[in-house]
């Protein structure tokens, strides 16, 4: 029988080898947990660069208060208090298309317009350039009666406050490439192509400045979820000291509207 | 109505506050992943000490090869290729009492211990002492036919390569404290008191570790899971790239022995 | 290497074989789904009278409203429309030692006081041994701080309107025997030991019933799972059709109580 | 503030109330649990024929063996023996868009050819008619680069036993209607045009069959999630009685190929 690969993690009597390194000798103490997500996401160390984006952005989708998320993590507990790792599963579980996959959806939205430009040769190098593929493909978006992933925001409709700091960051980093700049002119080119404005949001630029940063299209759903974990886990330690679930439960049970059906 | 409090976040139109600080210009590209994390978890932030701990304990158990989390995780991918936070999901709920329980297990049985001990303002000050309430637990649990959590290891059967390293980081930083001394005190006086040897592993001492750096026993699961989440996106990561879970599937199938049950 | 032996499926190119029978063939059409249902948990066919008992099991426990469950479905669904499975399965998780539990609780409080008694030869053939028995077990549960489960309801304080029609129909099926009996004695003797009148509830009579009906101990939230899976399924097709998740979130969002933690 | 509106379940002091009925006095003991599924996914009470083909379909889907999700059950239970609902929870995310997916992908497809047949008032009403509407749409598809859902089986090269069992019910029962027409029809005119062999596979016929026999498409998936479920819990019990989880992760354990990646 053949064998079953794997580059993660092994280990034998003596020793545990995570990466290809001695977990115990050579990453405990010397490599942040931060560090080795990205190094298991993506199979490469990060420069210092990327990792300071990779925790800007883990820091900016931790979370967002009492999310449908938050809600469902906390209501599970209420149930099941003895099984931690069900409650936060069921807040993963939401973690889908409609909220965290902007992160992704933006990500594959920008690939999706660089990966042929790349394949030409024709990815720009100025503003005026990133300005022409950007109206192109919002017009497609458009034509095509879909939107343009990352832009708009239920509650910062007049900017998101994440985005410009994670852009800053980027620069400063050296970090900000194609996708943040076509991200950018985005921004610029969709008030006059859509004819109205709509913010580029954080979850947009997240999903712009990872894929800068050299992670995966495949994997920018599960850094989300990476940073949305240690959110549902403050959740739930502040559930269990000051229990919200009760509450929403006795709410909504107290303003059941009960609506017969049809006869059976 | 009454309201539902919450201390973790929540935004208004131009911006997001999460632990009392605003995310955008206060957090993000300032404070670390895991710095946030445990800050989330503890609702308070750590010092560098803790922090230090924190990262290696995260880092010790972020993975441990095909465990059957990531079995489960990569399985589960197969079937729901577009979910990726349902796979996630399905390797977390293996976190349970068995497997990422024993962290817990450990904190709460060295909290046992130390409360009354802290109570009663008799938490030893040497290792005399320490191990002289050691001993007393180890027997109390053989005495109820219990095992003493953090002891032994299927696979480091003379010594678990995590659990030195972690200490020695828990002393540098001044973090090490009562849990730690008096998990030492156990594998100092269990071969003795049991008759056999038997390591303290990696995932008791991490357990005790945490204890010390300030974390409450009700989140060493959850710390463990967040550890966790790392791995096993690791693990979908590969899958996507050079799947194994095929190879599973078809060798179980292959060697599948149909056992007919008696008559219906 | 050794094979994997199970008794349930396997298939061949022309045929598939469930529990040692042909699917196609001697099964679909010829066994109803909750009759297959009790044959895999159990790997028995039901006798009628098990059947009806069982299928009255899962009818009582298919649903209660807008429990925190089905709203961690409902909410689950808002984040992820296009996994059904994630929203159930966030669902199922809620399905824990509280709610669902207490099927599972009673049931093994009453086999903890029947197993000893069978094994002594010593089971009661009349009320009184019965209450005898009862009383026993309720005064040590007291004595040990134990709750007795399957006593009380927060909404039917009088009696849970589930309790006597199962028991009508077990006693009719000729299934009632040594659990349902213990349960009634439970009832009996409740008031006068424990001074309060606790009404014996549709859960706990669900794990009594399903005992005598022939369903293990540790399959007895397994049944209550599989009920609240189809309430579950009734709750997402009613949320695609008439979305209650937004309102619940919405309100929540609204009724926010932020306050700031202590200074970081 | 608005209320929160279903039709599904309430309580008050004294009575339980499911489906606008009574549910103690009504449905337990007079309604089956699958009837009771079918009328909680469609808010109608079935026809006798169409709860005898939603019974077969339950049974057709309950269980294929030592699956992907019947492993990813099993092997949670290894990790978390105490949260059977986390175990189950696990199995089902693998009810994705691969597996149980394609009952619901085969009713769409079917349900797109015939919604805007419908529309015109062209519902074929002879085998030649419904065969021309199978071409096209067929052929569509494969210029699309797209699979025709519900053709093929790995398995069931020649033919899935349960395609004709399912079809003679519905047709015993008077359900079969247009989607298992189109289904057949697509049987028929799938080799001319796609050139090869493809047989009608058993979940391809599910959901044409669910469709026919009154369930939405956006509840087919829910449907084949709920036989699942019952083969889960079977899969379950049966490793609760004689494990195969540590069967399957030791000798996964002992054939990993720990292949170092490049240098970090």
């Amino acid at each position: 029988m053949t064998g079953y690969p794997t580059s993660i993690g092994t280990s034998d009597t003596t020793s545990i080898t995570l990466l290809g390194h001695d977990l115990a000798q050579d990453l405990m103490g010397k490599v942040g947990f931060t560090e080795l997500s990205y190094w298991l996401l993506t199979m490469r160390r990060p420069n210092p660069g990327q990792l300071r984006v990779f925790e800007a952005v883990l820091v900016a989708l931790a979370d967002h208060g009492f999310t449908p998320t938050a809600l469902a993590a906390r209501l599970t507990l209420l149930g099941a208090p003895d099984s931690i790792q069900g409650a936060l599963a069921a807040g993963l579980l939401g973690g889908g298309s409609v909220y965290l996959g902007v992160t992704e959806d933006c990500g594959r939205f920008l690939d999706s317009v660089l990966a042929p430009a790349r394949e030409r040769g024709q990815v720009p190098d100025d503003d005026a350039g990133f300005d022409e593929l950007a109206r192109e493909a919002v017009l497609a978006q458009r034509a095509a009666g879909r939107l343009v992933p990352g832009l708009g925001h239920p509650v910062h409709k007049d900017g998101d406050p994440r985005t410009p700091v994670l852009i800053a960051i980027a620069e400063q980093e050296g970090v900000a490439g194609p996708y943040l700049r076509l991200f950018e002119a985005v921004g610029r080119v969709a008030p006059q192509v859509l004819g109205r404005n709509l913010p580029l949001n954080g979850a947009g630029v997240c999903g712009a400045a990872l894929c800068d940063a050299g992670v995966d299209v495949a994997m920018l759903r599960g850094v989300a979820l990476l940073a949305r974990t240690a959110g549902l886990l403050g959740h739930l330690a502040e559930e269990m000291r000051r229990p919200v679930a009760p509450l929403v439960y006795h709410e909504v049970d107290r303003a059941t509207q009960y609506l017969p059906p049809g006869p059976g």
